[in-house]
C-alpha cells in the first residue's frame, strides 16, 4: 500500500506535525511511512518532561522516537518492547521512588540524554542522534529547548504532569492547566528552519490530548505565529464521546468542555482550518462547520499500521486540498 | 560454627578493617559473621570511584555492600546476583560508552547514590542507608568523603583506575601509581568516631591489592596516624607467588617488588605488626620475621563461607594475642 500511495503526494508538500505521546505517535508513524524525511517535521510536546532520580525524562519525545524506530511496546502502549524491570525492582528494594516505571532498556535513553544535556548538547541534536541509531531518518524535535512544565491545579493541590498522570493515575479533578516557564520559552530553532524551506507548508495536530499535549506546543511564544499562513488540520482524539486512551475525556468534562469532536473544534477554534473526525461522529459535522472549521470524516481509530497510513493519507489529502484552494 | 566461635571473642575488641573490593570483601564477610556491628568498622577504598554516564560509581564500597547483603554474584566475582544487562544492550545500540558493565540491578545503586550526593547527603550516610535496606547492621564507610582518584602512569600514558582495570584489562605496564586529590582528603568522620569508642582497638588490612586498594586508604592524611598505637594485621593477597585474583602480581613485578608474601611484608614494613600468609608460603616466615613483622601461617584462600570465617578467626586471634602482649 505504502509505495502506491507515496507516488500521489506532492513532493513540495511539507508537514509540521504537532504531537504528544502514544496516540499522536501512531499518526506520526503513518505520516513517516508516506512522507520522506525532508517533507515531515515532528514537533513533540515537552511539557510532560521531568527530572526523576536525577534523570531527564522526555516521555512524548521518547514515545515518538520508539514508535518510529519500531522498538515501542505495542501491548503496553508505552515504553520499549522486550523491556525488563530489574532496576525498578532494586530501586524498590532500596526504598527509592518507584511510582514512575523505568524499564531497563528505556533507562539507557535517559542516561545518555541526561549526560548529553549536562555536557551542553541541545535536546534537538541529542534526539536526532538517538533517532539515527534507531535508523530513523525523520526529524523529531522538542517544541522548545527551554524547560517548561505542565502543571495541573487539582482538588488535591497543584501537581506536575507525571505526578498527576502516573502517580495519581489522573484521579484528582482538574480545575486549571498552566504551563510553567512557557513565557520564557522559544520554539526549537529547527522548527523555524523547517518553515523557511521552500514548498507548500501545512500543519497537522495529532490526536493527542488538547490541554496536556497540544496546548503546551501552541503556547510556546512565536510557535503558533510561525505556523500561520498555512492550513492547520487537527485529528480529533475523541471518538463517540470518549477518548481512545488517556484522560482527555475526563479532563474536558472537568474543565467544562463538551466531550465530543464539537468540543475539540471549539477548543481549537481560531487555530485550525479542518478537523478530522471519526465516522461515529459524522452527526457532529454541521456543528463543526458552523464554527468555521471544515469537518473531514473517516476512520480515525488506529489499530494496525494500515490504519495509521490510511488516516495519514486522509490528513495529507486534506492539506493538499486546502492548499490547492489557495485560501492560505 | 559461627555461634561457637563468637563466644570466645573479647566483647571489648574493636576491629577497623581496611579493604578494597572483591578479595577484601570475602574477609569482611567472615569478620562480620564473627563480630557484632559495634565491634567492626569497614573502611573501603574509594580511589577506584569514578563518574560514568553521569553516575557516581563506587566499585569497592558496592562490592563490600553486596557481599554483606548476600546479593553479590558468586560466580562472576563482582556485581549483583540475578543480574541482567538490558540497559547495557541499549547503551550499545545507541553507541554510548559500553566498556564498563553496568547491570540493571546494580544501576539502581548508582542512580540513588548520584542523586543523594547531589542533594548534599554524605557518601557515608547514603551507604549506611543502602546497607540497612539490605538488612546489614555493620558499618561500611568510605575512606574519605573527598573525591580522590587512583591514577596509573603506564606505558600507554596516564590512566584512571577503571580505564586501566576494565577498559584496558590491566594490560599496560605500570610505572607509578599516584592518588590524585589525596592531599586534600580527610578521613571520613565515622573512622575517627569509631576509634574514640572505648575498647581494645586493632586494624586489619584485607587481602586486597596493596598499591591500588590499600595504599589509597593509608595515604588519606591523618588516617594512618589515627590507627597508630593499635596493632595492624595484614592478610597477604599473594599465595605461592601469584595473586588470587586481579593484577596485584603483575603490578608488583612491574613496580620492581618481589611477587611473594615477603614482597607484601616489605611493602607494608613500618605499617603492620603481623602478616597472615598461606601454608604454601610458610617457607617465607623467617624472611618476614626478619623485617620485624610477625608471620602468621594458616589457609588464606577463601572459597566457602567457612573459609572466610576461619581466616577472620585467625586474624581476630592474632589481634587479641598482640593486644594481650601489650606492645601497643
Amino acid at each position: 500500500m505504502n509505495t502506491g500511495v507515496v507516488l500521489n503526494i506532492d513532493p513540495l508538500l511539507r508537514i509540521t506535525a504537532l504531537t504528544g505521546g502514544v496516540g499522536g505517535a501512531k499518526l506520526i508513524v503513518g505520516l513517516a511511512a508516506l512522507l520522506p524525511a525532508e517533507q515531515l517535521l515532528v514537533v513533540a510536546n515537552t511539557g510532560d518532561d521531568f527530572e526523576h532520580l536525577g534523570l531527564r525524562i522526555c516521555p512524548d519525545l521518547d514515545s515518538v522516537m520508539y514508535a518510529l524506530g519500531g522498538v515501542a511496546d505495542q501491548q503496553r502502549g508505552w515504553g520499549r518492547a522486550d523491556e525488563s524491570w530489574q532496576c525498578m525492582a532494586s530501586l524498590s528494594e532500596f526504598g527509592a521512588e518507584d511510582w514512575f516505571s523505568l524499564g531497563d532498556r528505556d533507562l539507557a535513553t535517559h542516561l545518555i540524554r541526561t549526560q548529553a544535556l549536562k555536557a551542553g548538547m541541545s535536546l534537538t541534536a541529542l534526539t536526532q542522534q538517538l533517532l539515527a541509531k534507531l535508523n530513523v531518518a525523520h526529524a523529531v524535535v522538542p517544541m522548545s529547548e527551554a524547560p517548561v512544565k505542565t502543571m495541573l491545579e487539582t482538588e488535591r493541590g497543584e501537581l506536575g504532569f507525571q505526578h498527576y498522570f502516573v502517580r495519581e493515575r489522573c484521579e484528582p479533578a482538574v480545575k486549571r492547566v498552566h504551563i510553567e516557564g512557557i513565557k520564557d520559552a522559544e520554539p526549537a530553532p529547527a522548527i523555524e528552519q523547517f518553515h523557511r524551506l521552500p514548498g507548500r507548508h501545512a500543519t497537522v495536530i495529532c490526536p493527542s490530548n488538547p490541554y496536556l499535549s497540544v496546548d503546551p506546543i501552541l503556547q510556546v511564544p512565536g510557535l503558533h505565529a510561525s505556523l500561520a499562513g498555512a492550513p492547520i488540520i487537527a485529528v480529533s482524539p475523541i471518538i463517540g464521546g470518549s477518548a481512545v486512551k488517556g484522560p482527555a475525556a475526563k479532563l474536558m468534562r472537568e474543565l467544562g468542555a463538551d466531550v465530543s469532536s464539537v468540543g475539540i473544534a471549539q477548543h481549537y477554534q481560531g487555530v485550525i482550518n479542518a478537523l478530522v473526525i471519526d465516522h461515529q461522529d459524522a452527526g457532529q459535522a454541521n456543528a463543526i462547520a458552523a464554527l468555521g472549521i471544515e469537518p473531514v470524516i473517516c476512520a480515525t481509530l488506529m489499530r494496525s499500521n494500515e490504519d495509521k497510513e490510511q488516516l495519514a493519507m486522509t490528513v495529507i489529502d486534506t492539506a493538499e486540498r486546502l492548499l490547492d484552494a489557495r485560501q492560505y
